[in-house]
Order: C-alpha cells, then sequence, then structure tokens
C-alpha cells in the first residue's frame, strides 16, 4: 500500500474535480462515496477505475477493497475533499458511466420502465431509480432537463441500484414516449389531473410510467403524448403525492398486476 | 398596519425562540412557513395565535391575511430570521400544537391509521403524514423517539397535511399498539423481512400500519407485537424501499382494498 495521499497530490485533485458535472460528462466518470456504492459499482464488470480509502476505511473494508483494481490510501483530509458526506465513511471509487442507449434496454422487451421528465431534485430522482429497481422496473430514463445521475446526492439516494438497473439519459421526452409507444409499450403519464384512475386500469400489458417535474408535474404537451393519464386517487385533502411516493405507487401496482 | 418590526423586535424574538424543540414543548405552540402552510393552519380553528409578513408578502396575499387574528409586518431580516426557509415565501404563522390523544382517533373508529416507531428525519415524517392523509388514513401516531412533528422541516414537508389530519404523539410504540388491537384493528408491522407478502394479505379489515426507523426498521420485540409482519415484494434487487414509499405502497395497498 502506499503512503497515505494528502488533499493537495493530484490524483486526488483529478478525482476531486468529478463533484463538477461539467467534468464528469467530459470524462464519463463519476464518485461513488461509501461501501454501499463502493460494493455496488465493484459488482459492475470494468465500471471502476480506482478506489481512494482512508487507512481506516481500508482496514475496515479490506475484503470489499481486494476486488478493486486499484486502491490508493488517501489522509482523512483528502478524503473529505472527496466525499459530499459530512461524515465521510472512508472509501470513494471512481467510476465509469453505467447509462446505456434507450435501444439498449427495448431490445430486451421490457414489461415496467419508468420516464422521468425534468425531474430536478437529485434525492428524488435516486428514490425512483431505487424504487424501479425494487418494483422490479427495467430501466430508468431520465428524459428533458433531468437532474444527472451521477450526482453525488443521486448516487447516495439510489443506495446501490445504479448499479443495478440501467439508465438512460435522453435529451428529448417526447421522442421518448413515440420510442416507447413504437416498441409496444403502453406509455402511462402519471399525472394527478388524470382523467383515469390508477385502480381502474388494467397494468397487465407492458407499461412505461411517465412522471413529470417535483413541482409542476408534467407538461400538457407530453402527458397528451401518452396513451393514457392516470391518476393517483386521493382520498383525504392532500392536494397530491410526492414524486418518489407516486412513482412507488404507480410501479407497485404495474408489479402487483404483472405476478 | 405597523411599522415593519426589526428582527431585534421582542415579539419578533419570541417567535424565533419556536424553532427550539424544547421552546415549542413547553408552549405549545410552533411556525407555519410559507402561504401554503399559514393557508392551511388558517383553515383550523383556533389554530393560528399571529402572523408575521413581509410588506411585499402581505401585500401578495392579502386575501389569506384577511382570515388571520392578528398580522404584524415585520422587516426582511426578521422574516429570514424567522423563517427555516433558504428563500423565505414572506409569511409566518405562530400556531398552536394540533396533536390530540390516541382515544380522541379511537373513537371515531378509524379505517386506516399509520403508527412510525422512532421515525427520525424530519423531511420522511412529513412526507409520510402528506402520504398518509393522501391515502385516506384518519391519523398518523408518532410514537418511541420519532421527530418533533412541528419540526419546521415537518411541517414544510406535509405540504399542508399536518393541518388536515390528526397526529398523536406517544411515547411507548408498544402501548399503541396494544391500545389499537384492543380497539379491534388489525396492526401491520411493514417489515422487510416479514413472512408475508403485502398483495396476500386480506387488508379488508380496519388496519393500522407500523413504521420502524429509517435505517434500521422495526425492532423485533416491536414488530413482534403486532398482528402480521408483511413485506412489500421487492421483485429487482433494491435491497428495500426508503421509508416514505413504503409507507406510500403499504397506505395505497389498504386504500385499494378499503374502496
Amino acid at each position: 500500500m502506499n503512503t497515505p495521499l494528502s488533499h493537495a497530490n493530484s490524483r486526488v485533485k483529478e478525482a476531486r474535480k468529478l463533484s463538477r458535472r461539467s467534468v464528469r460528462t467530459e470524462r464519463r466518470l463519476f464518485l461513488a462515496d461509501g461501501p454501499k456504492a463502493v460494493e455496488g459499482a465493484l459488482s459492475v464488470p470494468d465500471c471502476v477505475v480506482e478506489v481512494f480509502a482512508t487507512v481506516r476505511a481500508a482496514d475496515e473494508h479490506a475484503q470489499l477493497l481486494a476486488d478493486a483494481p486499484q486502491v490508493w490510501l488517501v489522509e482523512d483530509r483528502a478524503m473529505e475533499s472527496l466525499s459530499d458526506s459530512v461524515t465521510p465513511a472512508g472509501v470513494v471509487a471512481v467510476c465509469r458511466f453505467l447509462d446505456v442507449p434507450l435501444s439498449d434496454v427495448l431490445a430486451r422487451s421490457p414489461r415496467l420502465l419508468t420516464v422521468c421528465a425534468d425531474v430536478r431534485d437529485p434525492g428524488n430522482a435516486g428514490t425512483v431509480i431505487r424504487t424501479s429497481d425494487a418494483a422490479g422496473a427495467a430501466a430508468v430514463v431520465l428524459a428533458g432537463h433531468s437532474v444527472d445521475p451521477y450526482n453525488p446526492k443521486t448516487v447516495r439516494a439510489t443506495v446501490g441500484s445504479l448499479f443495478h438497473l440501467p439508465v438512460v439519459i435522453a435529451t428529448d421526452p417526447g421522442e421518448v414516449v413515440s420510442e416507447l409507444r413504437s416498441a409496444g409499450l403502453r406509455v402511462l403519464a402519471a399525472d394527478g389531473g388524470g382523467e383515469r384512475d390508477l385502480f381502474e386500469v388494467d397494468l397487465t400489458p407492458p407499461t412505461a410510467w411517465l412522471l413529470g417535474n417535483e413541482a409542476w408535474g408534467l407538461p400538457d404537451e407530453l402527458a397528451g403524448l401518452a396513451d393514457e393519464r392516470v391518476a393517483i386517487p386521493i382520498h383525504g385533502r392532500a392536494e397530491s403525492l410526492n414524486l418518489a411516493t407516486a412513482a412507488a405507487v404507480c410501479l407497485y401496482a404495474s408489479a402487483r398486476a404483472h405476478r
């Protein structure tokens, strides 16, 4: 093992730059922070480039790190500069981007997909990815001006699911909807103002759930491209559900129908 | 209208102290921040004691504030000191506590209840209250070492639902479970390790969902007091759902069965 690198070490400095979206996009690299995320990343072939670990964490997670292609010991201050966590767990992996083209996902005849249009909050996007994984979705499409899935807060909120299921990044949500429909998927817009009640819709066909922005929902124009606009019934006096809980209710309604 | 009060004004200073849980608990008062929350608070008889507003917000929300018992104009800096929001919306109400005894809730023969044991994150607790409202639950019980429902972050995350449905604060979650069972409710522990599958359980009887801490779930001892331990099926490779999404899936499964 190397002498622990300081925060001024050039390798550490290069990795630290990955906290910026522009640098991530240019290099197609991102940071996975904490043992759970590093474990997830290591489970994906060729995903991890290198791992930084404090002396203490390298000792504690020796078994995990045995699978890493390259481990660099770093000083605590260097770890603090790499982690966006208030209390860094001591291991951070530099990972290759994982997103795939939509055509790859469609080639596998998915029965359940999630499409986020303009989802902006990193935690929400991560929770939607985690929930999609749990409900058995084949992939998550982040379309339009959605948050970067490689944002450290998103990676953390996926709790490993970013490494379990494919993510697609797409610029035009309308194009995504037409590609999905052409591929035979039923596209359902989750829309509080939708005319169909979630529990009255036949959810047995292969389905893609289209979710909008957390504040303003789906633009009419986009929702209008879906096969149906479906509302989760609100039984009390709440005006709506938040994005991640709405996604969970819709995805699990589909998962249940698919059993 | 008064001359806008400064942040050093004694009335503003007293209200500001309500950012501390100990002061809230002693005075049984809390702050509702932003026009949505203030609107919710004003819809509850005798809830609002007074409202603080910037000159601009008082003008913008004149119709809303017409219903307030007392409105104090404040300077921007005073508003910043009262709001925990990064960009204060300009209206904050001092409200009376709203929690009720469990016996009040049980007297109304509820068909659906949520019980949180040791839920610690303010945003999660607020989202669970909002989701419970949407799913038609009659109340939310915050038991054990759960977060204070009057925490500003919790109030915000409820998006008004704190003012829609009763909240019960209880010290002993085990006692809550036995009171609920005595009252004829079926208590279901939402438990990733549960032996029953959510979609195979009969959810038609009146049900209370028991939810545990976001990190460690329900202690065995407490889950063992429930009628059943019920797991949400995980179809993909996610280890679990987060607390609020799990609550949404369970509560909506009940809401659907109750239709």
